[in-house]
Formats: structure tokens, C-alpha cells, sequence
């Protein structure tokens, strides 16, 4: 038995295009004698297509080529994943309504569907598990095979595929995605199949790369086996790969197919660098995982890569601002990466309040980087926006930030005027702490097409302009912006700063602010309690973060609070920025977009943080 | 037998406001000598949390009120809706992994929880149906009884609350909103009441308004009593009044709490326009809704109050450019009657582009309204704009359109340097055909706080300010502006446009194009290719589009499709700065934003699509 694995690389409503791809990699496994082929979950028309799930016609369509898939079948079995869209036990209707939707893995074999044991939905299983968090909705798309099997008062529809092949029937178990990851649900589909001691058992997934991911794929699978003292039958997992949207996200999928044994080791691995691959399983056959320098470097140049082949078809440029700063200079540095220089163009807009410093590391950047760059000044729209106001009646009596918004808002202006004058689109050069602390101005800097850094803390920042530097083998973003830790103190030449005004720096406190942003945004249950409770117990100082209290002298009651409420309401309160800003990349467990969702609530307290906050305040 | 029906108002995470609330309406009916008091769905934190409900502290505080509730309870009953955050049956985690949430309806007497026939959750029941659709996640928030019972391996546990008073037991059922559409669900938990002979049912809701709803209740209701041959018990229907917000939407509660009799006829019914009340029903007296005037506009007025208050505290400025146009006259009426004449200042920030007329109404408008207006000109900043790019290498054979969005983006910036001095928040003037075309430009006119039209179409904001004139009782909003509909033309002085050039007007096909974006926002279902169907076969000129295409001369099949395709395309394309666009206040079946969701995903065909266009190609 040898099994090819189709690690596609999928893109959101492009039917005909994915197909064509499913096509080429069916011609090449027959070539190869390959018995079987398996392709990832939804497979044909992507996975993340938000509402437009909702268009019957288009539904419709997809559905359509499940019966083309189906003829590509001669002398082989082809597993993949597709939209359902007919009624299943004579189920019409889901629960918003409309007609209802099934998001299935399908198998078929020399034009024909593959029976199942129980002849019930024969080449078909049904996704029971349907995922409700982060990214996913599939409670608003699809009806879950549990629900199918309530609302048809029919035992659970699990039973393995009989898979004939010159006179020998392999039992096969075929699930999607989520199915593996059961321990919430009322149903576990693996241990199902293991039950009915199938031969192997598919899992078809679209499972959305974040940083460190894989490593949980691998613990569930081991608990499996666990179980099962290491009984476990071959699975065998197959990825899409790739990039889709889900309007305010950009999500990577890493592929990283793969087999795992009786032991849950993985034994057979496919490129997990968001590459598409065909590679052929024969149930002996070992391979190792290559592993990857840097995956985030990676997965960042690759979603830059994808977004301007899928969105705006390879051909215009990528407009940035250039201040000097660190963030700027890695945005840079990654466009190259992806796409070459002649498709960038760097603007410098300067005001009275930047350096020749960053003036010059711009210039140099753009140097190392050999991609255009355009040197101006903001003076002439900015004297402009001084004399326009006072022709409203403002005098000059206002605030120094109603003047450094205006500086951000030229620059926003200027970059978008010269988008469209070059017929290109902007990146964004938020990164998370920023995004978190709406520390940016509306249509001033926090504009553009995609942010590749908004999920990315300042640290994880400083790590990734390392890395682009060791990958462009010179010194593209300036040591000087790059901080080094020594003796638990920070050192750099340039702290990060806006430079809106005279010697101004930037109000985060850096490593310490990340940290409690990261927990935040990725552990939203409660942290901001645990973190005072560590702190008030002392606990604090047995972690990195104690180090930093002492850096930012925050070992009083009243110092440690004042910083965190300010952090704490500036956030609550940058909801309002963050549902206008442009898609973030989804790098971490809880990007701020439809991974983490945000409506705006203010700053609000629990009672426990009353209570902590009022013994911290204690502490003198 | 008498009942207080609480329609509170509810605040999102406002927890000790909402209880206070409360607590003043138990006192009140406890005067009264009510024997119950019923209060909405999840009224103590609000129900449109987002990603709030995965804080397990703060889930902790809201749970904590269960107990604070029920300490009010003496001598009266106390229905509620709130979240439920122990086990229950032992279920300790949802399906996110997290500790299980529930959304509950709580019933406490006499500082006790009431005793359920069945003895099991006594003084508890949970929602059973999920909504997963329109603004609604509950799968992604709340484990719902259905899976609970799943996951116990028990019965269904819906069962009467016993109610003991004065020697006389009422078995009564309770209900969590969706509870009551069950059509597409596997229980359906009305009847299941109903099979038990309960003396009455009540139903706490946290129900949205749309356009148009409460009729699609009432026919509920009546279903459920046919069914039954006019046997139905009692239903008690308690919504929650006041504003929410779901991060991209302004959510509105309009109240409408009311009572059906044995044959689904409403026989008591409260306000529904979007007010606070306190009512009391004794099963014999009759109150007829009062009917508005016009829901629509008491809507929009008070989703600002709302806003304005919860979000802002009700002292800053209003900040509105006013461009002579219907749609920004519009919103300055809406914020008057909102919130006063003090609370609006008007900018007119005009270029050699705008017409005399234009300005002029923008005055006549402010004068009419008392509100402030400011005047000046853009002409500065647009020069300093040419001469910058200039400065930048680019001389002036641009495009018009990289000028019109200069013109546009100056506007925005000055705004929200208005803003920023003034302390204000900027209303975005956009209507829905606006928002789907994205016939507006990003960090231009794209900018705000909130989009009170970015829902309604502009045929139906012609009616709106028909109506605004009538509420104030004069000509507040120009008759130029507003179009007059005479023998099948439309006539106005002054159509529709941006003034971003010379005699310029909105390429959009008024009222053809408006009920295009109505369908494919409400009825993401197929509706294009049912359109063409219809045009196709001739039954389109027995409906008003036929009027349009005639109007327009679109009759024959290239001209049909150049223009839907237009359409089509530019509606797909669009998403990119609807990602960006501020907030939207829902009023139809199909809101932009978390109402109707959307990747972005290009311009997609279904096959059928094609197949029309081309039959539609062949009409010469």
C-alpha cells in the first residue's frame, strides 16, 4: 500500500485553480503506483470564506466538483476534503435557516464512492467536531456529524471506508481536522475507528499555522496512543498549505503533513515551510522532519509572498514608510525577502524632529537593501495644517499631541497619495505592543494593507531583525536599533521613538510591557489577576519578570499599579483604534482581529482585581 | 397572580450599574405586590462580550451576582437572565478547552432558588439553542443544554419551575430567547413545556433589533399555537432595551416585551422604542402596543444617545463635515436630536470644487439645526499636497482620481485634527451603497467613530430625511437634496455627488443599485443569479427593478451585465476598506461588519453565474 500525500497549497475561492492542482498531483501519484492519494480539508474552495459559506449558488458550485474529483479516480483512491451541500439523512436545513452545509472529507475510487462497513453515507464522513474558537466558526457554516445524528435519531455515523485493491479490503478511518482534537466533546471520532480496528486512519486538515503549534499536534496524537498502550494504527495527516483571509486576519498554513506510528512518533514528515509537496507513504518508508532556521522568518515572508499573488496578482508595488526605526526597517527587509527588490519603493518623510540618525539608517537600509528610496519633508503640509486650522479659528493653545497626530497624518496622507500615484498599497508598521496600546494615530501610521508585524511583540521584533540580518548576511537593520541585554539591563544606541516631537521616547517600557501584552492577548482567562497575586506573594521575582520590576522600579505598591492601570485602560480603550486598522498577520495563540475579538467595553474590573489591587497598594 | 416585566436596559460589562438597576425595579414591583418579576437575557453583564467571556475572573464576577440577585428575592420572585460559571453536571470545560460557560435564565424566591419539577438544576435553565449566525457566536461562548445532556448521558432537562405562593404551586417554564425558534434545531424546547401542561411560559431575550423583526416574532409565536389548536399557554416575552456593540456593529435592543395569549395574539405589550419600562401584567388586562411613528429614525437617534453615553460619558464635542450633501445632513440632524445643538460642531471644508448651492446649504442647514459651523477652505493643503509629491519626484500627470483622494484625505485629516483639539469624536457620513461600493476614501471621508447610515441604502435615507424634516417641523435637510419620484423618473435639483471634480456626479444608479446591495447584504443566498434569472425571463419588468432598467436603459444584455459586473466587482473589491471602516449601526437583516462577515476574497462567479451571463450576452 503506498499513499501519496497532497500538501496543497490552497487558496480561499479559487475552485478551478486548486482543482487543476489536485489534478497534476493525481497524474503524478499514478505515475508513481500510488494506491491512494489524500488532499487536505477543503481542499477546493478553501476553508476561510467567512459569509460567502452563505451563497447558495456558490455552494452549489463547490459541491459540483466533488463529482469531478470523482472522475479523476480511475485506478486510484482519492481522499480529500469538500463541502457537502446536499440534504444527509434527509437533513434540509441547518440552524440559521438556510439550506444546511457539511464540511466532509469524501473518498472515492475508480469513479465510484467507497462503501463504509455500515453502508451509511457511503465515501463520505462528516466533520463531528466542529472548532467555535479563535479563527474558526463552524457552528455558523456547518452542521456537525453530531448534530446530523441527534436531528436523525441514528446511532453515531462513524464506521470505517472499505477500501478493495487487487482482492485485499483495507479498513480506513477518514476524519477532518478538529476530529483529532476531542477532548472537549461529546465525541471522540479517533478512538471510534480505533475501536472498529481500522488499518490506518486520514486526517484531512485546514489547521492554521501559529508559532509552536506543531508541538501540540504531536502531544495530542501521543495521548492517543497513550491510551491505547501504544496500539495505535498508523495516521496519517495531511495539511493544506498556504495563506487565506478572514478579513481582519491573514492566516498562514504551515502543511507539515505527516504519519505517525503505533508509538505516536512521527515518522514520516512532509516540509512544514508553507510549501506545497506530493510525497508517498509506504508504510516503512522513514523520514525525518527538516527542520526549519526560523520559522516565523518563514512564515512572514511567505505571507507577504501569498497576500501579493492572491490579492493583487504579483504586479504593483509595495509602498513603506521609512523612518529609521526598527520596525520600518524589518517590514523592509521582509518585502525584499518575498518579492525582490525592484518591487519596493521607501519613503522618508521627514520633520523637524528626526535625527540625521534615522535619517541616515533609512538611507542605509535602503542601501543594503537596494530597493528605491524617496527623500522629502513633511514642513510645507504641516506649516499648510497649521495655517488651515487657524483659518477655523484654532490658534496655536492646543495640545503637543494634537501636533504630533498631525505629523502621523501627513505621512499617512503622503504614503497613500503615492500608492495610488505608483498604483500600489502600503504595508502597515504597527507591531503588537503598539497595535495593543493603540500607541499610533488613526489614518496616520496606522494604515495599510496587511500588518506583518501586528502580532509580534518589540522582542520578538528585535529576534526576527537578527535573523533577517544573519539571512541577508550583512547588517540591513542597524545594530544600533537592536537592544542587548547585559546584567539585566538594556542596552542601545536608539530607543525606539516616534519622533513627533523634541527628545521624545517612546512610553512602553520594553520586555516588561511585551510580556504582559503577549499574556493578554493570548491567555485571556484571568492572567492580569495570576500576574498580581505572583506579585504580591513575591513570586514575581522568581521569573524574568521580577527583573524588570526592578529595571522599571516598580517594586512599590503604587508604582506597580499606576503602570498597570495605565496599561490596562490604554488597551480597553484601543479597541477603538484596532476596528480600523489593517489585517495582522496571525503569528501568536490570540491575534487582535477574529482570532481575539474585541468589542468596546472600557476598562473593566473584575472584583478579584479590585480586591488584589487594594492589598498591592499595601505595599510600600 | 401579578408579573413585573423588567425591560432594563442593559450595558454591556456595566455590572453594578445593570444590578442597580435591578435592585430599583424589585423594590418597585415588591410596592406593587407582585408575586414575580422577570429580567432579560445575560441582563447583569450584557451579552455582546466578544472575547470578554473567555476572562475567567471576570466571568467569576458576573457569576457572583447570581447570589446578589437571589438576596433581593424576598418575597417576590426573581426571573433572570445572567451567565452561569460552575460545573454543571459535572461539565467543567467547554468545547475551547476553557472552564464551561453557560448561558442561563435563574429563578430565585424567597432567597432560595426554585425548585424544578424534574429536581435536577433546580433554580436553573440553560439556554438549549445556540444561535451561530448573524452577530450572534454563542457555540464559540456558551456550552448550551443540548450538549450538556449529550455530555452527562441524560435526558432532556427541560422541566416546570415549581412556584409556590399562598398555598398555590405554578409550574412555569422558562426560556432563553432562541429557546423559542426551534425550527432548525433537534429540541424544541416550547413544546416540551407545553407537554407538561405548565400554567406559562416566560422567555428572557437579549433579542436585536432590525428593521422590520417583531413581526417574524408575533408569526412565531402563532405557529407554536396552531400547532397546539390555540392551547398555548401564556408566553411572557421579557427583551432587553439600550445599545450594545460587537466591535464592527452598534447593536440595538428596542424593548417589545410583551404577552401572547392562548392564540399567539399579543394582549400586553410594552415600549418598543428602545425605553426603559416597568410593567405589570395580572393574565386579565389588555394593553395595545403604542405604535411609533417612525422606528427607523428613533433607532438611529438612539443608538448615538447610547453611544455617546456609554462610550464617551456624554460631554464631548460631535464632530461632523458638513459638505451641503443629504448624507451628512442628515447625520447633524440625527446628532440634534440625539443630543442637543451644543453637543455638534460643523466643518464645511470646501475646494474650487464645491458648488455655491453646496456650501450654502451646508449653512442654511446649520442655522436650521443652531449648531455651530465652521468654514474654510482646503485649497492650502491641497497645494502643499502637489508641491510635496512634487518635492518627491512626481509631477502632475497623475490620474484625477490620485487628486480626488488628496481632496478627500485633506478633509479627513482636518477632521481629526478638529477632533483631537476640540476633544471630540468624529460621525462618519457613509451610506450603505457607499460602504458596499467603497465609493469613499480610506483616511478620507472612510473615518469616525460610528456609522449611523452605513446600514441604509440611499433610497432609504431619502425617507429619513423626510422624516427628520417633519420632526423638526421644517426644512431642516434641503428639498434639493431629497429626489421626487414622477412618472417613473427621478427628479431632483441636486443629484447626488462627491464635488471632487468638475461636474462630477455619483456613478451609482439610484434605487436600481440600492435594492442590488439591499439583496446581496440581506439574502447572501443566491440572490445575484435569481436576479439575472428574472431578467432573463422577462418577470423582471413586472417588478420595480423593471422600472430601473428601463430608467437606466439597461435593457439590453451587455449593457445588464457591464453594469452588474461593475457592480459585482466593485462590491467584492471593497472589503479591503471595509476592513477599515468605522463601526455600523445594524438596522437591516445583513449589517456590514460582524452581521454579514466577509474575507477578502476577489470577485467570485458561481457556475451558474457564468451560464446566466452568457444566456443574459445574447439579448441584442
Amino acid at each position: 500500500m503506498k499513499i501519496a500525500l497532497g500538501q496543497m497549497n490552497v487558496q480561499s475561492a479559487c475552485c478551478e485553480e486548486n482543482f487543476a492542482q489536485m489534478k497534476e498531483m493525481v497524474e503524478a501519484a499514478k505515475k508513481a503506483n500510488a494506491d491512494i492519494i489524500a488532499f487536505p480539508e477543503m481542499c477546493i474552495s478553501g476553508y476561510l470564506l467567512e459569509d460567502k459559506w452563505l451563497d447558495d449558488e456558490y455552494c452549489t458550485y463547490i459541491h459540483s466538483f466533488n463529482e469531478r474529483v470523482k472522475a479523476l479516480s480511475n485506478g486510484i483512491g482519492i481522499i480529500f476534503g469538500n463541502l457537502y451541500y446536499e440534504p444527509i439523512l434527509s437533513i434540509k436545513t441547518g440552524r440559521d435557516g438556510r439550506k444546511s452545509r457539511f464540511n466532509t472529507v469524501l473518498f472515492a475510487y475508480d469513479q465510484k464512492w467507497v462503501k463504509k462497513e455500515n453502508q451509511v453515507l457511503n465515501g463520505i464522513h462528516v466533520k463531528h467536531l466542529n472548532p467555535d474558537y479563535r479563527i474558526f466558526d463552524d457552528s455558523r457554516y456547518f452542521l456537525s456529524g453530531i448534530e446530523i445524528a441527534q436531528r436523525a435519531k441514528t446511532e453515531n455515523l462513524i464506521s470505517p471506508f472499505l477500501f478493495t485493491k487487487e482482492g485485499h479490503t483495507y479498513r480506513i478511518g477518514l476524519e477532518v481536522c478538529e476530529d483529532l482534537w476531542s477532548q472537549d466533546y461529546s465525541i471522540d471520532v479517533t478512538d471510534c475507528y480505533v475501536k472498529q480496528n481500522v488499518d490506518f486512519i486520514v486526517n484531512v486538515s485546514a489547521s492554521c499555522w501559529t508559532l509552536n503549534k506543531e508541538q501540540s499536534r504531536h502531544k495530542k496524537v501521543r495521548e492517543h496512543t497513550q491510551i491505547l498502550h501504544n496500539n495505535m494504527p498508523p495516521f496519517l495527516y495531511v495539511n493544506a498549505c498556504g495563506m487565506q483571509n478572514s478579513g481582519k486576519n491573514i492566516v498562514m498554513f504551515d502543511g507539515g503533513s505527516c504519519v505517525y506510528d503505533s508509538q505516536g512518533e512521527c515518522v514520516y514528515a512532509l516540509n512544514d515551510h508553507f510549501e506545497r509537496e506530493l510525497a508517498f507513504y509506504d508504510f516503512k518508508s522513514i523520514r525525518e522532519k527538516v527542520k526549519s532556521d526560523d520559522k516565523l522568518l518563514e512564515a512572514l515572508t511567505k505571507s507577504i509572498y501569498e497576500i501579493d499573488k492572491q490579492m493583487f496578482r504579483s504586479s504593483l508595488k509595495w509602498i513603506i514608510g521609512l523612518s529609521g526605526g526598527i520596525d520600518s526597517s524589518i517590514n523592509a527587509a521582509l518585502l525584499v525577502k518575498a518579492l525582490g527588490k525592484e518591487r519596493v519603493i521607501g519613503y522618508n518623510m521627514a520633520s523637524a524632529y528626526n535625527s540625521l540618525t534615522t535619517k541616515n539608517n533609512a538611507r542605509l537600509l535602503a542601501e543594503a537593501l537596494g530597493i528605491e528610496i524617496r527623500e522629502g519633508s513633511i514642513e510645507m503640509l504641516d506649516d499648510a495644517s497649521i495655517k488651515t486650522i487657524q483659518n477655523y479659528g484654532y490658534n496655536e493653545n492646543y495640545s503637543s499631541l494634537v501636533y504630533e497626530n498631525i505629523q502621523a497624518r501627513i505621512r499617512g496622507h503622503l504614503l497613500s497619495t503615492f500608492a495610488s500615484i505608483e498604483g500600489g498599497v502600503i504595508i502597515n508598521n504597527a507591531n503588537k505592543v503598539e497595535v495593543a496600546l493603540g500607541y499610533c494615530t488613526l489614518y496616520g501610521d496606522a494604515i495599510g494593507a496587511m500588518s506583518p508585524l501586528g502580532d509580534l511583540t518589540k522582542v520578538q521584533c528585535f529576534a526576527l531583525a537578527r535573523s533577517l540580518n544573519r539571512y541577508f548576511e550583512k547588517e540591513v537593520i542597524s545594530q544600533t536599533l537592536i537592544p542587548e541585554i547585559v546584567e539585566d539591563e538594556i542596552h542601545w544606541e536608539m530607543p525606539p521613538s516616534a519622533e513627533l516631537k523634541e527628545a521624545q521616547l517612546d512610553p512602553m517600557k520594553w520586555y516588561y510591557h511585551d510580556e504582559i501584552v503577549r499574556m493578554l492577548s493570548e491567555y485571556p482567562s484571568a492572567q492580569i489577576e495570576k500576574f498580581m497575586e505572583c506579585f504580591l506573594d513575591g513570586s514575581i521575582y522568581e521569573t524574568d519578570m521580577g527583573k524588570w520590576i526592578h529595571y522599571y522600579h516598580l517594586e512599590k505598591g503604587d508604582a506597580f499599579i499606576q503602570d498597570l492601570e495605565w496599561l490596562l485602560k490604554t488597551i480597553a480603550n484601543a479597541v477603538f483604534k484596532r476596528i480600523q486598522m489593517p489585517p495582522i498577520v496571525l503569528v501568536s495563540r490570540g491575534a487582535y482581529g477574529s482570532d481575539y475579538r474585541e468589542a468596546q467595553l472600557g476598562f473593566v474590573q473584575s472584583d478579584k482585581y479590585k480586591h488584589l489591587k487594594a492589598e498591592i497598594l499595601k505595599i510600600r
